[in-house]
């Protein structure tokens, strides 16, 4: 089959550009035994793949110069030579950024069948994957959030931000976001149900997102969910309560150039804060715990993640440095088919 | 009795100074039933301290203007209407920055007594008190050394940082030290049983500090007990292993003036690391298990802790700014009797 992939070109020294992505066209290759052809339906774009492509020391092999970008797809088998996977099968897999992958289908892990009948097929890449999965550990493991405390998230219209929303107030808990517009905050608090959002191009200094934030956490706030990094963490720093606890999902905002620092790491130790990185591809064993999760609320109609959907294999890198800004809304995904 | 007293008298604006403390002259008031007269043979001095006398948003209580410094004391009974306790008791309790103290021994905790024949009074007020303590809930709860482990302290040579390398080594790990000046580094290696010691005063910046550690630390670092914050925090996280563990007890470096900035928090995510702050006082479950193991270190000569002692109530508020400085060797007490 004609593919078309993008290819990381180059390695941003600052912003990333589309110039440091390249499209190029080959065939897929005849299949091996126990190999799968998947036609991709939806190509993922998360923050995450901006960290991978820098050279840098990061929590991650880099994305190797000249070869597909990494990324999760949902996609058909068009051919199979597993016994276990049949064409017209729907898949997840970590296809990368192009139309057709050939999977190495005995490898643990490589490729997921999914039923795309009660949940879109799409869904796989946001609420009920990887970015899902990533609010329920970083929120249930590691901030433990009981009920009655108050949860703070940033990017909180965003694929994962959404879903910690809808499990923090699934245990009872008042659910404060933060996110940039008045329509994103719109929406986290009338389709998400959070009890408040700030939007933080209205709150643009520190002090007027301190006093937006005191106002709509008057309790404090016991578990922050951090997706941004640099000023809006400072300012939720100050006004965590003792013994509070802060996931460390992701610092979009630091990606770009040198590292954005912490103003008073001190309030470590005078709030007893703990804090904790992780990223959740380490932590396989919760997939299916929370995937049941996750696809319960949906079912239920306690969580309605949103989309956006850019169309075609040439609008991908557009579309991931939309994402990186905040243009998108809800999971950023390409549709390829 | 005739009792001298170190009254806090203002507030530092920077640097803490002699002149912000007052001494005075009272008479100990004549005993209610249940109360105990104390006379303190020592006076401990402890970084917490400095904290205390700032009025900003603190972990604990500020220090009130006026009153007696807080502070941990080890004493004799020298009259008694409390039933449990005789005169000539040894007891250990908060009697503040002054010769006697009384105690109303009915409330919990106020004042323990203790076996001064073994283990010398004035350890209950640093390798068997606080220090102790505060240095085994942090290793241990937080940080979780594994044999094998690299574990790194700073204020080495202090109180809680001999106490947290000598429970390191007993569980098998590769013990790092950081201090101030070669006296100190060598009583570390050479006394302690560290396996090194960096002077930070011969690294004067993050990228010699970063190349001594390396040296020092060749397989990164696990686990890291903090004890002063600012520069060397910068160069240690840069050093820690993934999933790594740090204890926040103190930040001395930052107790002066304004809150110093942590210059890569990303790291915390690159790294997926755990960072915990925490006051020993909020943790007194722990106080019997860790003063056995304590006590045992000691018994068995494999914990020689060392003292600093100050001669005399007039010579303790130089003694603690010294402490702040780092002029002191180990446990920082006030000898009154």
């Amino acid at each position: 089959m004609r593919n078309q992939q993008w290819l990381l070109d180059s390695r941003p020294e600052a912003e990333a550009q589309v110039g440091h992505f390249k499209l190029v066209t080959t065939d897929t290759p005849a299949l091996k035994d126990g190999q799968v052809l998947v036609r991709h339906h939806y190509m993922s774009l998360d923050p995450y793949m901006r960290g991978r492509m820098n050279e840098s020391k990061s929590y991650a092999v880099p994305q190797p110069l000249g070869e597909v970008m990494i990324g999760g797809t949902a996609g058909e088998v068009v051919e199979s030579k597993h016994p276990k996977f049949a064409v017209g099968d729907k898949v997840v897999g970590m296809g990368g950024w192009q139309q057709y992958s050939v999977v190495d289908a005995n490898v643990m892990g490589a490729l997921r069948k999914v039923d795309a009948t009660h949940i879109p097929l799409s869904h796989y890449l946001g609420a009920v994957g990887m970015p899902g999965v990533t609010a329920w550990y970083g929120l249930l493991k590691i901030c433990q959030p009981k009920a009655g405390e108050t949860v703070c998230v940033t990017a909180a219209s965003g694929a994962v931000g959404s879903a910690v929303g809808a499990l923090a107030k699934a245990r009872g808990c008042r659910v404060v976001g933060i996110a940039g517009g008045k329509d994103k905050c719109d929406y986290v608090v009338n389709e998400l149900g959070f009890d408040a959002c700030i939007d933080y191009k209205e709150h643009t200094d520190g002090k007027a997102l301190n006093a937006a934030l005191k106002a709509a956490a008057p309790n404090g706030i016991d578990c922050y969910f951090e997706n941004v990094g640099g000023w809006i963490l400072d300012v939720v720093l100050a006004r965590m309560n003792a013994f509070g606890r802060i996931a460390v999902c992701g610092m979009i905002a630091g990606y770009d150039g040198k590292p954005l620092p912490l103003a008073a790491p001190a309030l470590i130790l005078m709030s007893r804060l703990k804090i904790e990185g992780f990223i959740v591809s380490e932590h396989m064993e919760v997939w299916p715990e929370a995937l049941k999760e996750l696809g319960g609320l949906i079912a239920t109609g306690k969580f309605k993640p949103r989309e956006t959907v850019a169309q075609g294999i040439e609008a991908a890198p557009e579309a991931f440095l939309g994402l990186l800004k905040g243009k998108n809304f809800g999971k950023q995904v390409v549709k390829l088919v």
